[in-house]
C-alpha cells in the first residue's frame, strides 16, 4: 500500500465521526443525561475546542490561576455553591476521590482504612487501591432496596476501631449510587462523622449538578463531582471541593530540585502534576452550563426530575415479570429495573437479547445497553414530560406486543 | 441577591465565553499550533462534544475496547504509525511519563534514579517526584544553543552507575523541547540505553504529530505523545506507546475485593483509576485528525514546516539586540529570542513590557506572553507561507519603529 493509500484507508476510517444520537432519539442511557451540553456549553466547546485555548492569558502556569476567562472567580462561585472552602479541578470524580485520599493518608500515615457503602462506584474502590489502602464496606439490604442507613454505617465504624484499635482514615458515602440511583442523605453520617472524627468524603458525581448540596451542612470534609456526569460539561472534568484545613495536602506544592540546573517548581501540584488537567473544552463548557447548573439544581427543577421518573416507575412497577430496582419512590431519575418480561421474550426471539434495543429504537429511544435483556438501567434527567411520557408508553408497548 | 439576580450574574459571567484568537489574528502561541483542531476534528468536536458520547456502544466498561466507532482499529493504527508494540490513552504526555515510571519502578524496586536531559518540560520531573524517585540531569553546553550530545548522555549514565553501583531505572530523552525547540536525535541515545541496558523513554510531546517517529528503529521503550500540543486534537488527551514486555505493568488489572460483597474490578486499570480517562471530545477529534497527522508527518510538509521558521530566523537573527536561543538552522518551528532590543524599548515605553504585545496585536498577530520584552517564544508550527511574511516584516517593523 503507498502512503498516499494508507492516508485514504485511515480518512475513510476516521475522518467522518459523526453522532446524532441526541438530534434523532430520546436517549435514556444512564451515564449521559446529566452531561448532556447546556447551549451556552455548546457555545464554548466551539470558542474553546482547541487543546490550549484556555491558556491565552495564562501568566502563572496554572489554569485554576487564570483570571480571564474568569477560572478564579468561578473556583470561588463553585465552592460557594456547594457551601466549601476550596474547589480544584481534577480529571474526574474518580481522581478527586483518590486526591483526597492520597491527602488524608500522607497526613496521618498509620491509618489504611477507608470505609464505603457498599453500593459505590468501582472507581472510589480503585482509588482506594492505588493509593495502598484498605476496603472496609458497609453492607446494604439487598434485592430489592439495596438501602445503606445510618446505623449500617456507625456499625461499621464501630467494628473497624475494635478491630483495628483506631479510627479509620475516612468514610466514603455515595451521595447518589451509580446502579439503583439510590439517594442517600448525607447528614446523618456527616453527624457520626463528626463524632467519631473521621474525616467525611461525599461522592457527589451523580449529585452535584442535579441535586443541591450544602457542604458544611452535611460536615463533609471533601466533595467529589463530576463535569460530564451530572454538570452538563464536555469531559473530562472533575471537582475537588474540601476544607481549608486540607489546602496544603491537597494542592502539595512540587519540591523536586534539578541536581544540574537547581531548576525547581513550586508553584506546581503534585497531585495533578502540575497544572490540573482540564485545558479548554472541558473546562470552558463547565463554566457555560455553570448558571444553568445552579438553576436547575433548585427545588422546583429537581422536584420536577424526580416527578418525571416516578411517574415512569408508577405506571411498570406493577407488571409481572418487572421489579423496580432501589428504594421507592426513586429521588434520583437513574434507576435499574429487573425485567424478567423482557428476558423471557429473548429466550425464544431471532435476536436473543438484542431485539430489546431495536424495539425501543424503533419507536426513538436509545440508550439501553445492547443485548442485555434481564436488567435495564435508565436515566430520564432533562426528557421532557413528551418523551417520558412516550419513553413509558413504549416500554409498556413492547411488553404487550409480544404478550404470552 | 435573590437567587435568579445571583442566576443572572453567573450569566453575565460565564454564559458568553468567547473566543476569536485565531479567526481575527495569526496566533503564534508556542504551545498552541500543534494542537489547533483540524476541520475534520472539528466536526467530531461537535458530534461528540458530551462527556459520555463515545461511550453509546460501550460494551467492556472500557473505552480502549469500544469498536463503535473504531476505537481499538485507531490504538493499531497509532503503534503502527510510532512503529511501537502497543498505545494506551492517557490524559496527556505527563500522565504517560508518570504511569511509565510507575511500571518500572514497580518491576524494579531498587532502581530509584532517572536520567532526564536538561531541558526537560517540568512535568517530567514532577512525574519523578510524584512517583517517589530521583532526578539526574544530564547536562547542557548553556547559552545561546543549549546542546545536549550522546556524549553527554553515556557520561551521565556511567557516573550514575559509579555512584549508586547499579544502572538507572530508565533514561528520558526530550525529543524536542519546550523552550528552545531543540530537536535531539533519539537515535544514538536509544543505542547507548541498549548497550547499557536501560530502559529509554522519549517524550514526544512536541514532536509526535509533528515528525516521523519509528519507535522500534530508535530502540524506544516507550513514547509519550500528547494530542492537544501536537496532534491537533482538543484536550487532554496523550498517548503512551510501549513494547509488549511492558503490557503488563502498563496495564495493571485491578485486584482490590470488597470484604462484604466480594466485588472486584478485573478489567479496569489501576494507572488510569479504570478506564482512560479521555471520554468524548478528547478521542474522538484525536480519530478524526489523525488521518491529517499521517500526512503532515511526511517528509515534504516536515521540510516545509522547517522552512518557514528558518526564513523568519534568518530574516531576524542578524538584528542588534537579537539572539536566537537554541541550535541553528532550527528543525522544529518552535524557538526561543532573546530580545534585548525590545527589552530597551520597554524602559521608556509607556506601556513597558506590554507595549510588544500592544505592537504585534495591532498587526493582527497575537501569542506572545503578555508583559515580556526580554525573551520572545513563538512558533510557526501550520502558519502559511504569507503569515510567516507579515509575522517576520511585523517583527523587524517593530524595531524600525523604535530605532534609536
Amino acid at each position: 500500500m503507498t502512503r498516499t493509500e494508507k492516508i485514504n484507508e485511515l480518512k475513510q476510517k476516521y475522518s467522518n465521526l459523526t453522532r446524532n444520537i441526541n438530534e434523532d432519539f430520546i436517549n435514556i442511557h444512564p451515564i449521559q443525561r446529566g452531561g448532556i451540553l447546556t447551549a451556552e456549553a455548546f457555545k464554548a466547546l466551539i470558542a474553546y475546542g482547541d487543546g490550549y485555548s484556555l491558556c491565552d492569558n495564562c501568566l502563572k502556569g496554572r489554569i485554576d490561576m487564570i483570571e480571564n476567562p474568569p477560572v478564579v472567580d468561578f473556583l470561588k462561585d463553585v465552592a460557594e455553591f456547594l457551601n466549601m472552602d476550596r474547589v480544584m479541578l481534577t480529571s474526574a470524580a474518580r481522581e478527586s476521590k483518590k486526591i483526597a485520599m492520597e491527602a488524608l493518608a500522607k497526613k496521618t500515615p498509620g491509618k489504611k482504612t477507608v470505609i464505603v457503602d457498599s453500593t459505590a462506584h468501582y472507581t472510589t474502590y480503585l482509588a482506594i487501591e492505588v493509593n495502598n489502602l484498605k476496603v472496609r464496606e458497609v453492607p446494604n439490604s439487598g434485592a430489592p432496596e439495596f438501602k445503606i442507613t445510618p446505623e449500617d454505617y456507625e456499625q461499621t465504624i464501630k467494628k473497624v476501631i475494635k478491630e483495628e484499635g483506631k479510627e479509620p482514615l475516612l468514610v466514603v458515602l455515595t451521595h447518589v449510587d451509580y446502579k439503583y440511583g439510590n439517594f442517600n442523605d448525607p447528614k446523618p453520617i456527616g453527624e457520626i462523622c463528626k463524632k467519631y472524627h473521621i474525616p467525611f468524603l461525599l461522592n457527589a458525581a451523580y449529585s452535584g449538578g442535579i441535586f443541591p448540596i450544602d457542604g458544611k451542612d452535611i460536615n463533609a470534609d471533601f466533595i467529589s463531582c463530576s463535569g460530564h456526569k451530572s454538570m452538563a460539561a464536555s469531559g473530562p472534568i472533575g471537582l475537588l471541593s474540601f476544607r481549608e484545613t486540607y489546602a496544603d495536602a491537597v494542592m502539595k506544592a512540587s519540591k523536586i530540585t534539578g541536581d544540574v540546573t537547581s531548576k525547581s517548581f513550586p508553584n506546581k501540584i503534585c497531585s495533578v502534576i502540575g497544572c490540573p488537567p482540564v485545558y479548554g473544552a472541558p473546562l470552558a463548557t463547565l463554566m457555560a452550563s455553570f448558571p444553568s447548573i445552579v438553576k436547575r439544581t433548585q427545588k422546583k427543577r429537581v422536584q420536577e426530575e424526580t416527578d418525571k421518573i416516578n411517574y415512569f416507575i408508577n405506571k411498570i412497577k406493577d407488571i409481572e415479570g418487572i421489579q423496580i430496582l432501589g428504594k421507592l419512590p426513586k429521588i434520583h431519575p437513574l434507576t435499574s429495573i429487573k425485567t424478567e418480561v423482557f428476558e423471557k421474550i429473548a429466550k425464544t426471539h431471532p435476536r436473543r437479547g438484542f431485539f430489546l434495543r431495536d424495539e425501543f429504537k424503533e419507536r426513538g429511544i436509545i440508550g439501553m445497553a445492547p443485548g442485555i435483556s434481564k436488567e435495564m438501567k435508565i436515566s430520564t434527567y432533562g426528557l421532557t414530560w413528551k418523551q417520558v411520557k412516550h419513553f413509558t408508553q413504549a416500554f409498556t408497548e413492547i411488553i404487550d406486543k409480544y404478550k404470552y
